[in-house]
């Protein structure tokens, strides 16, 4: 199949809403670890994927998916032992109190149900956000993420924070106490949604700041601010989809950095290293409220097969030692990272903890003008044509997002690190200059 | 690992939403086929799972799954042959004018998806349905589900319908003209909706009426209602999540049996044979406007595993001639189940087609009294005591839901009658007898 009819027959076949990455799309047609094949042969490091979180293709995932869909698949109706040792396993590395499980295919129901279970629970139907937020593509969850639509249709049911981008935001770095500033501003946010006549639910969180970074906010200011939303009677829902599973580094969870306890945890994409599986972890009390109210039922959600292979990935990073690797390569990635950053200026700023980093691209050191669109698309492109994978990320699109599955080690950062090298070398931003 | 102690451990670890089934949980360890395996061994015959739609574990299944994941596991943003292959092949068996696909993980989430288009493209928020009906977990299907919460909060935009049960609803099967009378009262619900000041969006129809039933509407209602819809400028959405993929004896799609053509399309549950797979399919115009409006992005919808895993099941469905299966062993299985119901009162009804039942479950025949859910959970134990995996539905929840896997075969039908003569012999019913 040649990519070029595999495109166009795509094209007449899907929605237009299912858009592909890179200039030339890539077709990959084979993975391994950190690596990706495309139809051609040609080999690319993958910095961008965390889905396939242990690596692509882990043979033991495929084992145990494989063992287990020769047995049985059925759902949650019967009882199953996988799904109940999988909740017991996820629990025990939650905070006391979190001691509740349901399981589901994706990060979006998963916060969907968080979503659902937090308004029953508090009775108020106030959802506190940040302003690029992506918590999933459900009619409630997308309206939980204002990054996705136009700012004017945004409900009145919902608090739009601004994110803790201390390089480039309202409050920056070197501001005297950045945390209490950063919180005064939230609190303002906060004040304005109830002066709309609205009550808050929950505050969802996204530790890693993922769509607008990732970012590192002050842990005063993320202490402060929960304890604001639960005076205010609201829950704390931490969206664990980008910042869980090791993916800060040396914590399982990215609210552990903040030392805050949530009252619902949600989690998805890295949980089955592809395969669809998500959970939403809670206090009894909240589950309870949910179960006298309604059914719920998720027909694939924890079925034997899901379970089997979330089960693998925990064995998998437990045995590889990936948590540790998550700190360890992570702070050799960020020292190659910064070291770079010296060489070119075009690297405003770095962020990030663990296997996430985020470059913040700028056409001017000093006025922090960020690249534009098009041109973080050719920086893109051309990354990719030195055989690595990244994503983009950040408010104006100007972040070069670092996010590779967990196996990542130092020699694959070097590898990384070199081609970004090779590809600013030859490159300079269009966008913005004089004409 | 014991059953008791298993279930302590689940009630500890799992929330109390996800609710087993029987009274005593079945705890199932092995599947083939028709065939389902408790941890003592004991065997059932599966009336109940459409799921499994090709039968539990199928090799061919296991196979692309397990060859697919050793492959590579991504995502749609990179080209892949997979998904367009799978959206080519359920395309081919759509009508005209449906020509584009979009691959989700559940129904719930194909559900969403279509809803949140509809509105988008008639810009009305009126969402029509019936009143037993279930459309997914997520915070709008849920509401579009009348049947999971109280009818209290039914929210202003839903119009519900009454199902058409032509054995126990307001229009019977000896009226002069059901249809019709049907229909009647399917407008006055429309001008309701309207009254309120709302404009519909949408028709959100399962073709089974499955957890009203499943039911046999006349087609003459079916079409004028379709027809009222597109009247008053409403999108016709099928939920084919049950009724389609062969559900419903000789054609791929229930809607086919009403002779009507839909705007969009949804299936989910039987797609990926267990595997979390789902789609909508839609007229073009109608994704043009969503992608006009919005990002949409489904990390794990029409991953290549999952796109392996759902071309598996169509070759299973083409090679092992399962449509055929359906209509066939339905009919026959419906026949036995007629000659049941001449010897067992307590079946009030039948109604169904292809490879899904529902027996009617009657206290008194001459009122038509039916069946309280205490005794339908008894009788339901009964069967399983006898060896056969049966469901319940209705408004009543009276109605004895079968609905195998499609590779039921004739002498399944056979155990499966005899069964519940055998578990009828022994039971009466308990509940609305005199005290």
């Amino acid at each position: 199949m040649k990519t070029g009819d595999l495109m166009a027959r795509r094209q007449r076949a899907l929605a237009p809403f299912h858009y592909h990455m890179f200039e030339r799309p890539l077709h990959i047609v084979r993975g391994e670890g950190v690596w990706l094949w495309d139809a051609d042969g040609r080999k690319y490091l993958d910095c961008y994927n965390n889905v396939p979180s242990v690596g692509h293709a882990h043979p033991r995932i495929v084992a145990a998916m494989s063992t287990q869909a020769a047995q049985l698949n059925t759902h949650t109706r019967y009882l199953h032992e996988g799904i109940v040792t999988l909740a017991e396993r996820l629990l025990a590395r939650l905070p006391d109190g979190i001691d509740t499980s349901a399981f589901v295919c994706t990060g979006s129901e998963a916060n969907d149900l968080a979503l659902q279970m937090a308004r029953l629970f508090t009775g108020a139907e106030g959802v506190v956000v940040y302003d690029g937020a992506y918590h999933g593509n459900t009619a409630l969850t997308l309206a939980a993420s204002p990054s996705e639509y136009p700012p004017a249709e945004r409900p009145e049911w919902l608090a739009v924070l601004e994110a803790p981008n201390l390089y480039r935001g309202a409050v920056l770095r070197d501001d005297p106490a950045p945390g209490q500033a950063l919180l005064a501003r939230a609190v303002a946010a906060l004040d304005a949604l109830e002066a709309r006549g609205q009550r808050i639910g929950c505050l969802l969180l996204d530790c890693a700041w993922d769509s607008n970074g990732p970012l590192l906010a002050p842990v005063d200011y993320v202490q402060g601010l929960c304890a604001e939303i639960r005076a205010r009677g609201g829950l704390i829902v931490c969206d664990e989809v980008q910042a869980g599973y090791c993916r800060m580094g040396a914590q399982w969870w990215g609210f552990q950095r903040y030392g805050i306890t949530p009252d619902i945890v949600t989690c998805g994409k890295p949980m089955g290293a592809g395969h669809p599986v998500a959970a939403v972890f809670m206090r009894r009390d909240i589950a309870e409220r949910m179960a006298a109210h309604q059914v719920y039922f998720n027909t694939f959600g924890g079925n034997p097969v899901s379970a089997a292979v979330a089960n693998a990935v925990i064995d998998v990073i437990e045995d590889e030692g990936l948590m540790d690797n998550s700190a360890r390569t992570g702070a050799y990635f960020l020292a190659a990272l910064q070291e770079l950053q010296a060489r070119h200026p075009v690297i405003g700023d770095i962020q990030g903890v663990g296997l996430f980093h985020g470059l913040d691209m700028v056409r001017d050191a000093g006025t922090k003008a960020p690249f534009g669109r098009a041109d973080m698309a050719r920086l893109g492109n051309l990354i990719a044509q030195e055989g690595v994978i990244t994503g983009t990320s950040g408010r104006h699109g100007q972040t070069l997002k670092l996010r590779p599955p967990l196996v990542f080690a130092p020699h694959d950062a070097d590898l990384a690190v070199q081609a970004i090298d090779r590809a600013l070398a030859s490159f300079s931003p269009q966008e913005g200059r004089r004409a």
